[in-house]
């Protein structure tokens, strides 16, 4: 035990405990902690203790389980390194709904290794990811007896709903979370084997959009002709919200995006692309959207607007002739940085009321937000973050962004003032909130000695 | 006993047996027959021998409940009037789906009386009006001991669905269903107490749509932007079908749209109607749809589309940032007299596959189709039933058409030849369809008596 253990140290002892690494994940993976869904309330409960005993077997101190309006909050800490820097390791325990359930090749809660990978809803989002930095905690107390700087970490179960909670929790304890970086692993490297940092994330405005139309449920023989349609009039304000070509219409939405800057997608444009790859294999579609942006631009620097889900009328086996009184949607716009969220809720809910058919009401309802962000790629632990991860995986580190939206991120600049090291193992293609989710078995391996190789030279 | 009965016998015989009357409808209705639902199919059997007891009390003969692919047909006749017509009396024993089942006051198979009205899914639709045909058969042979013309009654099982297996049985059992006019009770009174004759009903196409997008869910933030969404391509499509005054935009689809004639437009327009009453009482919404058109014409002679159910994506609690793989939509086209049935689904197949979105495939599955008709109102059993009516209700008979669609009187025009007298003893207002479907109970019995006056009458 020496008071630092090199990268090939460190490889040494994943390798070793290799089995115990993957079944303790497993265990973690088959608790269905699916924070949308209250009958699964229990289950997010048992992957917070879960979490929580982790951190303890790691060598954490102060652990807590801290309850919310909903989910609880993890905390832990080790505060003995005076002068050296604190990191603030971040994750969530709780999954997206699994939903589709027949087209899972094995059950989402019963992870399964086939071709080198996990098989499991939460394998990559975060499940795999979180229990990786908890393992790296692990393992440089492991082998060093010690740690290297001074750690806080906070752990959610909100994540994919919003995260209400961890959002009221950071600006109230300002000084409980005082760090001088965030360390996130949440996002994917570029390709595999290439290592990346993510230095910005799109933001989120996740709304339910809800129509009626007539009073009651309408014999459409009887009524149709005359009568508004709920489903029809819900169908025809959304079409109105982009065009075509994919470009928003409501006024003013872009009038506050940034564009990257030329350098920035310089860099994009120079990263390995295969089109073909894109379209066959990862979304199985043609390319739509923007007319003359990349497909880096669409998903990383443009905002979007989606409709996730729609539900009105009679969709049961055969037909019914009813003309639907209620119609529910559930549309988001993705953000990027400098849009303000409450903006585009406000443009949103105006161009709604302005643009409903005749005979429709609609309202729409805000389920949550969270602004687009960038991370500045000048902060010393980015830098070492970087260094580590090219010595890891043998290659040039590169800077990306993530389409996605990880609130907490943004929250974390604003209230703490520190800057986040979006340090991602999963893969592109291992589709996340989808059926058979996967989280390649060596990037959770690999993973677990890159955060803590991290670890040990921030700590310098 | 006579061998006629005057409507003031036929009444009283109602008076005397009016509890029995409502006890054995109630007996019907709540068996819940719900012929689109294969988990009901034993219901729907039990809905069928139920009718074929009734009718062998009422006096019939050759009582058979002849399977088919999917729902029985019972049959059952009484030949014994040589030289007298033959009436052949139509009905349906099945019923739509009750939900959304939140919305009833009480449930929708446990028939309740509340201000004169019979509560339940099925009280006017058809049960409450077949089965008045039943007893006014009951009440002609009581009456009288025997029939004084020839009978013969075909009821079906599937009318809520498209009605396939009777389309198929009419065709093939011509001589055995030969009949000079047919009696169909499966509308309604213009309003209440004006007797009321309809001559015209139209058809319907009824579809499901399906767009797939990618080839699995996708992660909206990793993709959105540059991915097709099945939901929103979906959207897209079907908003497309009509512009914001309802016309419909699919070329051809107006070219064989039989106007009617000045005549019945202007009697039409004699027709009271409280626009108020349409507006605040029986849709809950503004009236929509093709500008400069009357109600009477947008629902009796106008052809429509309507989307009567959509589905895709996440719809649960809370928030799935997921871009679907897959959405359906139920879809129909209401047609009228002139419009070809088959022409119209090559028409919108064609519009569907050149209007599709980029990135969306669209596929369309027909469900079942039938034409608009127009009764021919010289026939002398229309004469009669005019007559009849304007005693029973001590009113001059209206001449009207329905929006909705009943495709066994278009079959019993082209296979046997006949017209079919529509006299129907609902009201307007009685949510055919629609959660808290009413029968009012003085229509009831007003039905059975009326029906058995025309039998008497046009028997001569």
């Amino acid at each position: 035990m020496s008071n630092s253990a090199g990268l090939a140290a460190i490889n040494q002892w994943v390798d070793a405990n290799s089995a115990r690494l993957l079944e303790e994940l497993f265990q973690l993976i088959r608790i269905p902690s699916i924070s949308t869904l209250p009958e699964h309330a229990g289950d997010v409960a048992r992957a917070a203790q879960f979490t929580a005993d982790a951190l303890k077997t790691a060598g954490l101190e102060n652990i807590e389980i801290i309850p919310t309006e909903r989910h609880p909050l993890i905390y832990a800490d080790w505060l003995h390194a005076p002068g050296k820097p604190t990191v603030l390791c971040y994750g969530h325990y709780d999954v997206q709904p699994p939903d589709p359930l027949e087209l899972w090749v094995s059950p989402p809660f019963e992870p399964e290794v086939r071709n080198g990978n996990i098989y499991a809803r939460g394998a990559v989002d975060d499940k795999g990811q979180m229990y990786a930095h908890i393992k790296a905690l692990e393992a440089v107390k492991a082998l060093t007896g010690t740690f290297p700087l001074n750690i806080k970490v906070l752990i959610e179960g909100e994540e994919e709903i919003g995260g209400a909670s961890i959002a009221k929790f950071v600006p109230e304890h300002k000084e409980k979370l005082k760090a001088d970086v965030a360390l996130v692993s949440d996002t994917a490297l570029y390709a595999e084997g290439i290592p990346t940092l993510c230095i910005g994330l799109r933001g989120l405005c996740y709304m339910e959009v809800e129509a009626q139309g007539p009073s009651r449920d309408l014999h459409s023989g009887l009524y149709g002709g005359a009568a508004p349609n709920a489903v029809f009039g819900l169908i025809e304000l959304l079409a109105k919200a982009k065009n075509a070509d994919g470009v928003i219409q409501i006024p003013g939405f872009y009038d506050d995006v940034a564009e990257p800057a030329s350098a920035e997608l310089d860099s994009w444009n120079s990263l390995p692309f295969n089109a073909d790859e894109y379209v066959n294999n990862e979304i199985g579609a043609a390319v739509t959207g923007e007319p003359g942006r990349s497909v880096f631009e669409k998903t990383w620097s443009r905002p979007t607007l989606e409709v996730h889900g729609i539900a009105g009328g009679f969709t049961g086996a055969g037909s019914k002739t009813v003309i639907p009184a209620k119609a529910l949607a559930k549309v988001s716009f993705r953000l990027v940085p400098n849009q303000d969220p409450e903006k585009i809720v406000a443009l949103f809910k105006d161009w709604v009321a302005a643009n409903k058919p005749a005979g429709i009401e609609a309202q729409v309802k805000v389920l949550g937000t969270s602004p687009g962000i960038i991370v500045n790629p000048d902060h010393p632990a980015i830098a070492v973050a970087a260094e580590v991860f090219e010595e890891s995986l043998g290659r040039k580190t590169v800077f990306t962004r993530s389409g996605g939206s990880i609130p907490i991120v943004g929250d974390f600049a604003k209230h703490l003032g520190i800057p986040t090291v979006l340090m991602g193992f999963g893969l592109p293609d291992d589709g996340l909130h989808s059926p058979n989710e996967k989280f390649k078995l060596a990037n959770y391996y690999q993973g677990i000695a890159t955060v803590a190789h991290f670890l040990q030279r921030y700590g310098g």
